[in-house]
């Protein structure tokens, strides 16, 4: 975290040094990862080197997977960590995202180890987003010490949130079935084949 | 499309006989996938069969890997398919997410071959976002016969959009750098190391 610029210098260096040079970024490069940074450093710099980018699984679908189905319908992604955004976009966003039914995932939701931030969505979403929908919590996400809380939003600060949390809040849709999130989509199920 | 709930019904028949069952979706299960109706079909019959969800690349990433780097800021996606979800509802998404400078990604944008919900969509992001601002359209992305087109939020409709087209709307932020979107994050990078 804040060598970003740095590392993405040094891979452009070897890469001019006639390497083959991979840029390794967890979860999906695209999506808050190296991939903005390394094509700016290229282009910037001028450098006629071709980068392929490598999509992953990100940590919204990476948690969604674990929770259940939260985000089979329309969702937004917002990271809460201002150090390159301002906040009051951040907090118009979260107004947006909540106000429009969207489920939300939360990235960064404790940045720089700041709970602030945290807090304040959690005033926003619930202006708007009924106490009782359920969220989902999730660190680290499909890797070793993973651990799981499904929630609601009234109780989202209860739960254990650091920074390689990911957490789901549902849309009006969202309901727990089996301890699973599912958004439900609105599919008639009577039709019965069983 | 329109034989979810029947291809789920008949996976859960065959995993209550005792077969071990895979079922396939294309991109993220998680994202417009299949996952959803599977665990309600599987609640709904009240059927004690342990489901698990493999998330995968999901459509908006492909993508964005294939345009450059579109969604390493924050990002909404949105459904323009309103078969199961009201179109008052899309709008109002559409509205939030345009609005609060989000970037958006935009899946099924010609659902059952209608044009009117593209229509409709690009006047509404036309009231918020600039006509200027990079929009890429992907095709089949990654896969074959994938098509790439690099335009205009104004040029939109004249790229060759289709049900299997993919739309990433860029932000206030991207830019084409080399024929290739990037949203700026913001770094500094001025610190020369080359």
């Amino acid at each position: 975290m804040g060598k970003e610029v740095e590392r993405a210098k040094i891979a452009l260096q070897k890469a001019l040094e006639n390497r083959a040079v991979v840029m390794v970024s967890s979860g999906d490069p695209g999506v808050y990862g190296m991939a903005g940074i390394v094509l700016e450093v290229v282009a910037n710099e001028k450098a006629n080197i071709p980068v392929e980018i490598i999509p992953g699984v990100t940590a919204a679908t990476a948690a969604a997977s674990i929770l259940g189905a939260p985000l089979v319908s329309d969702f937004a992604v917002i990271s809460l960590s201002d150090l390159l955004t301002p906040w009051e976009k951040i907090e118009k966003r979260l107004e947006a995202a909540s106000s429009a039914d969207f489920s939300i995932v939360l990235y960064n939701p404790k940045s720089e180890g700041r709970i602030e931030p945290l807090i304040k969505a959690y005033e926003i979403m619930l202006k708007y987003i009924k106490p009782q929908t359920p969220v989902g919590v999730v660190r680290q996400a499909g890797r070793e010490g993973e651990q799981v809380t499904v929630t609601t939003l009234k109780d989202l600060l209860n739960a254990n949130i650091d920074m390689v949390t990911t957490i789901v809040v549902g849309n009006s849709a969202t309901k727990i079935v089996n301890g699973k999130m599912i958004t439900a989509r609105g599919y008639d199920l009577s039709q019965s084949l069983l």
